[in-house]
């Protein structure tokens, strides 16, 4: 196995960390991750010592890293004051060719910046973008940018666009090469003229180009299947993936006081299946999708099985050479 | 009663009209509205026929149009090519003081856009914002701009502020002078540096007012209770309405569909609460504030229960002279 095709774990990152970071690798391992594809990053002593509780280690390679960005750090700020944090550290793993992939449940800002000046962009590529991917209808729904472009250009969209059309049909669709997956653009109505400037360019740039567009779709649409990829700035993204997270949990608590003032027999895990539909961590968390490696930022509230998910989301990025299609893509 | 406390009802508007209209012009009388103070506006034999069918008029006026413009047409040219359309002859008597409010639930464009030209703006006032109120949590909250104003100015976003702040304040919270509304400013983070240029010139404006700005305030906030007021962008209010409007109907699918496997006994109706908190025409629709009328829009799927409510609105409005307040509150 070529190094390249490791992938760096940040152990220190989320709020039940290293806990949920360790439990979600032996999890991985359990479920058929060659272990030697970890690469386990933090303190070292902290990460053997919690591996033997936990009944040894199966066989991670562990790379050490002294110091850890808090959840609510200043992303540049901490990044600059520390150098040996497990978010440099395996971004460094990524640059120097020791890993091809980085999972991350930290601090989101310090992942995408670290991620952005270490990596740099692929080659064509003018901005990377956040790609989240939903499964709300048993379809994958791939929305970008979900927060590292606030202001982007029209060329960024377009280029949006292809990324997450790449992501849905070597990752998400299991690489049928003659899957041509819907793009579309989100806007507030059918019409091209409709919305801002950006949008009214992006609009035409993406009309005349390769992808499969479908034109503009409004928000309802990411339930409906009228697209694969949803292309947006990244403040609308942001606005939109923090709504859906919290509305649904709202949604629920109000079915569920509903359903007990009927009587009902049962508890909060009845709608298990419901909570797994719109829990967004089941399919392993955003993609840092344009720079020079596979970067998985995961929620900070991660559980393990969250943690699993974004390792497993990892190794199908690396193993379908996403960024190798990105880029051949792009010249094309 | 002068003219001016009249609400004009445009009967020809809605996916249902003109039934849901006069049923709802029906009901409203029934809870108490005073029949003289609705006006009808639309084809008048079609409407004093139906009220025939319906036990007869109870004392509407009624005012003729001959022209409708259709829900999918475009508005300006449509305003434009029926100047006798329901929409422009029920501006026109809010315009001549005949009526002081216009309710439909017809073409949003069209409404809004013969409300601008028609009514012009009020004094003071910059641009006019569409306010729509939800009570998902038994608290009202505002979100505004709707979808008027895409690409606001900093001023803008301030005055929706204020505007809002009014509204909540003499209508929705009854009149309490000492009542300050929370207005938050929509954001993808606390710091005041986070988003755009225009929120960070907005933020600015908002913390430098006499207004209760408790900040910016994300997504999930609108349910919970941390703002009576959100500002935002008429293309980022549009876009999470549409969002709220379809996932939660997508939620409600989901899971009585994961009820019915756990057996349960009842159907849909369980969960007519959880309905009713979402479903924002159970607050009378959306309000187009800033100009020179109240003018109330309703959905497009609107029934007579919710046409009785955006009528209620239109009341509450006029009763409270919210323009009145919003003129000196932006004199002061």
């Amino acid at each position: 196995m070529n190094a390249n095709q490791r992938i760096a774990l940040d152990v220190m990152g989320g709020d039940s960390a290293p806990a949920c970071n360790l439990d979600g690798a032996l999890l991985a391992a359990e479920r058929g991750l060659p272990p030697e594809r970890l690469l386990l990053v933090g303190n070292e002593d902290v990460i053997q010592s919690s591996l033997e509780e936990r009944g040894g280690n199966p066989g991670f390679d562990v790379l050490n890293a002294t110091e850890v960005i808090g959840m609510d750090e200043k992303p540049g700020v901490a990044l600059r004051a520390k150098p040996n944090s497990s978010i440099n550290v395996a971004t460094g793993a990524v640059k120097m060719g020791a890993a091809g992939a980085h999972v991350s449940m930290g601090n989101t800002g310090a992942v995408v910046g670290a991620a952005t000046v270490g990596l740099k962009t692929l080659p064509g590529v003018r901005r990377p973008g956040i790609a989240v991917t939903l499964e709300l209808t048993g379809q994958p729904v791939t929305i970008l940018d979900m927060g590292a472009n606030v202001v982007p250009k029209p060329e960024h969209l377009l280029q949006y666009g292809y990324m997450g059309s790449v992501l849905t049909r070597d990752v998400l669709k299991g690489g049928d090469e003659n899957a041509a997956p819907k793009v579309g653009l989100l806007n507030i109505g059918e019409e091209p003229s409709k919305g801002t400037d950006l949008l009214r360019a992006a609009h035409g740039l993406l009309t005349d180009s390769k992808l499969n567009f479908v034109g503009n779709v409004e928000g309802g649409d990411i339930f409906k299947g009228v697209a694969d990829v949803v292309v947006t700035d990244g403040f609308t993204g942001n606005v939109v993936l923090k709504l859906l997270e919290d509305f649904s949990g709202f949604m629920l608590q109000l079915v569920m006081g509903e359903l007990q003032t009927h009587g009902a027999q049962w508890g909060p895990e009845a709608l298990g299946n419901v909570r797994k539909a719109i829990d967004y961590s089941e399919y392993g968390g955003a993609l840092l999708l344009g720079v020079n490696g596979i970067v998985v930022i995961g929620h900070g509230r991660s559980d393990a099985s969250a943690v699993a998910n974004a390792i497993d989301l990892a190794k199908r990025a690396l193993d379908a050479d996403v960024n190798g299609h990105i880029v051949r893509g792009l010249e094309a």
